[in-house]
């Protein structure tokens, strides 16, 4: 801890710091970066405490005092202006000068003699003053100086301008500076990383007559809805060919029937498209013409094959055989995946592996896909990732990854940290205003919220939760509300929820006649579907701020356990929304809120 | 994070790690130290997660397997048997055996056919085998690689005996093992730094007759009683010659008559005793005689000056001189010490200053000393105790500090990193249940219980407490009981707190006619003295392990707000020790308490 003997300050458990720094934080642009240290020295002298930081593309740091809060514990901030890294660290000393000041005010509020006070604030002036390197400041201080000399009103004028701790900082006696012991960084994300609306749709089923296989070219034609609806980002299922053996029939079966078109996650070439749905021109196409509307297109990258993917034949030393010659198809426990198998990650060939893996991206992001929705990546290991991401964050700078991970939180967490920008979470099964208050304080205030970015689904093809199932239109309406006003990133999966398909498989959490094994037909204007529901939320997220970030959401009191109500502004409180959700879709319900004055 | 491309396990969070690991936690000898990790991998595999450990004497790692708890975080154990410096880190691996057992035994479970499982078995023992390097693991395993072979019950017997993972945790796949990022240490301290009863007294007050100054041979004569009384630790105030410029008169008056001895704390020179006490000899058999009743000499290090002590002459520049020639008096708000100057920590020479200062501890250390009682070290930096209490543990193993700072936790807390081994405590102000709860759990359960020994003070000459001002001698028995069974460690300021000498100085917090400002003549076992409670509880406390720690203190339910319940019990719960305390010095109390049947 000893850097030099006269250095007394100490500073500890700056945060954000992400496993002892060695992952970034997380930010986006236009936000203030929270900082807060643990700094004290010993004794009763005033200390100061300095962040700094600085944009990767600059030399020059910046500086921000810290503030104490309460018990040794400081808080700063410093605003992300640009994309990219920022590195941030954080210094303090044992300031003379301001416990002078502190001392003196004290003396001179019991109108005690300030002389010899003033004649000693002079000494520590003229030390402060051979260190000060720019013309403009020595003069200052030399006009501060002659005054405290002087000692009097002027001098004490001087003091209560504040000019001369002003200076005094930026100038320390680098023997008393104590440093945190490592530079920290943020990484501020491209900005629909942090505000954004999904819409997933699967290209086959948007031809537009019932039982014809859609195309790239079909879907294009849904783009005008899509925009009109408000969405920023059209999300594809796997669009790559489809495996023949092992494929699923209807509902899951694992007999199809002749034309079953077999889930599109079942890939048998993952630098191909699927003939049904068009050439590689037509879907380059379809990217620009969503680009056009400001639209992105997201493809699901599912790192898994179908029994007769090329990989197996090209490189069996990539699967794990069974002493029968067989490959055990993929688990989900509780799920079960016979129409695919699972890469062996532990094989010996595992460099060769992953670098074809990182080239499926690659090659992708080559025909202008610049937003990945990657399946089950927990049943990949985090190495991969870390690297992965790395190598096509670098040709591609920009590029977002969504994880698709429900799973266990110390491995959604650690997914997020090796570099996926948006992540799945467990707003799906959090139905009741306990269940989403406490979800949400915890995306929102525990420290994963520094690097963990949630992305809010009321519905996937994978997930019909029994709240929809049972609750209607009026349930898909307040999910829609909940998930577009609590997190800034939200997608639905489109047809079946916003024209409330919601028959369930029976037993199951999953849609009955399901989209994943079988074409549909979607007619979004349907009687009874909430079109007009969801274009008017995509406005209203659009024309406020407030609703633009996740980390604002507080809750407050409401009568009612069946109504939730909640508020969010923006940094500078000039916009903001106030939103009460009555989560019975059964019964009207009522209830007193309680709105903060202060707020 | 990446090793090797095939290791998947991650770990994260492994405690006890203090400031990264900067700190050593800290234990005692023959306490399990319980480690916990956070470990995961991707996927549905199993992981192993191993506690490796050693004392630093050792050069061969121990191991032992540490449990999942819940939600990826694991928890082990070892027992620190002997004094030093013990090193512990956790590695973690997917276990391809371990996986392997459990899909067997659930196969087994449905009455599924297992000849292809046993089969794929026998290609993992094979892959272990290679790896085995003593002769007895390797043919245990060759025995059950041929069972397996054969498959059937014989088989299934092998698998159930945990015979295979027993010797495979021995043998990993090197390529597959994450191991923690840096490896931690925990030392552990003296016995006495976990277990000890302090008597405080002034030996200027031992005389037999009164108003004659006590000399180190009075004191001598009391090492019998003291020993009666159940204490292990004599401590004394600072035996230094007193200053006569700045001394303070009877009741902290600045004006001292004639005659009086003024406060031990104004130091003149700290090598020197204050003659009236007598020789250095005189000293060191004290010490001695102490010893010899298996009772240690603590003895009271401040430092800082009476204004007429032999460094201010001989290092003027040790000391902050104001611009009038004179020193600023100390203070440690709201007290102010007027016969005391600091010294300056942050002058040029302060290399100077800290091997002085660590010359006067070594000085009393060659005297026999092994305990300081240090004050106020929290108006010191922090570099310089860790400079300090190394360089005297380095030549004085096991010495022991005491860190006399009532400040805010924080700093409290960082002297206990830098070396104090035991640190006085808030408890002397924490007086109703909810207060001693609240305090005792932070203490127990915090971060800081690994490196924050607490030695718990009902009353010291500093602090007399309103509630044994106003409770009498029912208050102190109440927190003689308290301290001594809720702290293994504790002490009292003994001659006021025997013989209930409670009356205030007007308004204040302290005694009135202070021991520290005069001599006193104490008169242990006059009438309403709790001499009989106080050797009481001591052996109480010395016949019970279950008290000799500070960790095992658990609160139960009591039925009334004036009583407090605890229930300690020692490692092996074989000594275990139920305290009801009734909390109210005026009145009867009874209550309902809770015993939870399972402990």
């Amino acid at each position: 801890m000893i850097k030099h003997g006269r250095n007394r300050a100490v500073i500890e458990k700056v945060m954000p710091e992400i496993n002892k720094g060695l992952f970034s934080a997380r930010a986006f642009p236009g936000e203030s970066i929270h900082v807060e240290a643990h700094a004290y020295a010993d004794g009763h002298d005033e200390i100061t405490v300095m962040l700094y930081y600085r944009h990767e593309s600059s030399k020059q740091w910046e500086s921000s005092g810290m503030s104490l809060r309460w018990n040794d514990e400081w808080t700063g901030s410093f605003k992300a202006e640009k994309e990219g890294r920022y590195i941030y660290r954080v210094s303090a000393w044992v300031d003379g000068y301001k416990t002078w000041k502190n001392g003196l005010l004290k003396k001179a509020g019991a109108g005690q003699a300030l002389e010899v006070e003033f004649k000693i604030g002079a000494e520590i002036l003229k030390g402060i003053i051979k260190r000060v390197q720019v013309k403009k400041d020595i003069e200052e201080l030399e006009k501060a100086f002659a005054a405290f000399l002087k000692g009097g009103s002027s001098a004490l004028e001087f003091v209560n301008s504040g000019v001369i701790e002003a200076i005094s900082v930026k100038y320390p006696d680098p023997e008393l500076v104590s440093d945190y012991d490592r530079e920290l960084r943020v990484n501020v994300e491209p900005p629909r990383t942090g505000f954004s609306a999904w819409y997933e749709i699967f290209p086959r089923s948007c031809a537009k007559e019932e039982g014809v296989h859609g195309t790239f070219k079909d879907a294009e034609a849904w783009l005008p809805v899509i925009k009109e609806l408000g969405f920023d980002v059209v999300y594809f299922p796997p669009i790559h060919p489809i495996g023949v053996k092992g494929r699923k029939g209807r509902n899951n079966t694992l007999k199809p029937a002749p034309g079953d078109p077999g889930s599109p996650w079942a890939v048998q070439n993952h630098k191909e498209i699927h003939p049904q749905l068009g050439t590689t021109v037509d879907f380059e196409e379809f990217v620009k013409a969503a680009k056009k509307l400001r639209i992105d297109t997201a493809l699901d990258i599912a790192f898994q094959c179908s029994p007769d993917h090329v990989y197996i034949t090209e490189h069996p030393e990539w699967f794990k055989w069974r002493t029968d010659g067989t490959i055990q198809y993929a688990e989900n426990p509780p799920k079960k995946y016979e129409d695919i198998v699972p890469f062996n990650f532990e094989n010996d060939n595992w460099q060769e592996l992953w670098d074809e893996l990182v080239s499926v991206f690659i090659f992708w992001a080559e025909k202008g896909v610049r937003i990945f929705r990657v399946d089950n990546p927990h049943t990949k290991p985090f190495g991969f990732w870390e690297y992965a991401l790395k190598k096509v964050k670098e040709r591609y700078p920009g590029t977002i990854f969504l994880a698709e991970a429900f799973t266990r939180p110390k491995i959604m967490h650690m997914l997020a940290k090796t570099g996926f920008n948006q992540s799945y979470t467990y707003f799906t099964w959090r139905n009741t205003k306990q269940e989403i208050e406490g979800y949400v304080n915890e995306l929102v205030h525990a420290e994963s919220r520094w690097f963990f970015t949630p992305n809010f689904w009321p519905n996937t093809p994978d997930i019909l939760h029994e709240y929809l199932q049972k609750g209607g239109r009026p349930a898909h309406v307040i999910r829609l509300v909940l998930a577009a006003t609590l997190s800034s990133n939200y997608g639905i999966y489109g047809g079946a929820f916003i024209t409330i398909d919601n028959e369930p498989f029976p037993g199951k959490e999953e849609n009955n006649n399901n989209e994943k094994y079988q074409l549909k037909n979607w007619d979004l204007r349907q009687e009874g579907s909430i079109f007009d529901e969801v274009k008017r939320i995509n406005a209203i997220r659009r024309e406020n701020p407030a609703l633009q970030t996740t980390w604002n959401t507080r809750f407050y009191y409401a009568s009612n356990d069946n109504v939730i109500f909640y508020i969010k502004a923006d940094e500078e409180k000039k916009n903001i929304i106030m939103t009460a959700v009555n989560l019975d879709p059964h019964n009207k319900q009522a209830a007193v809120v309680h709105v903060p004055a202060a707020d």
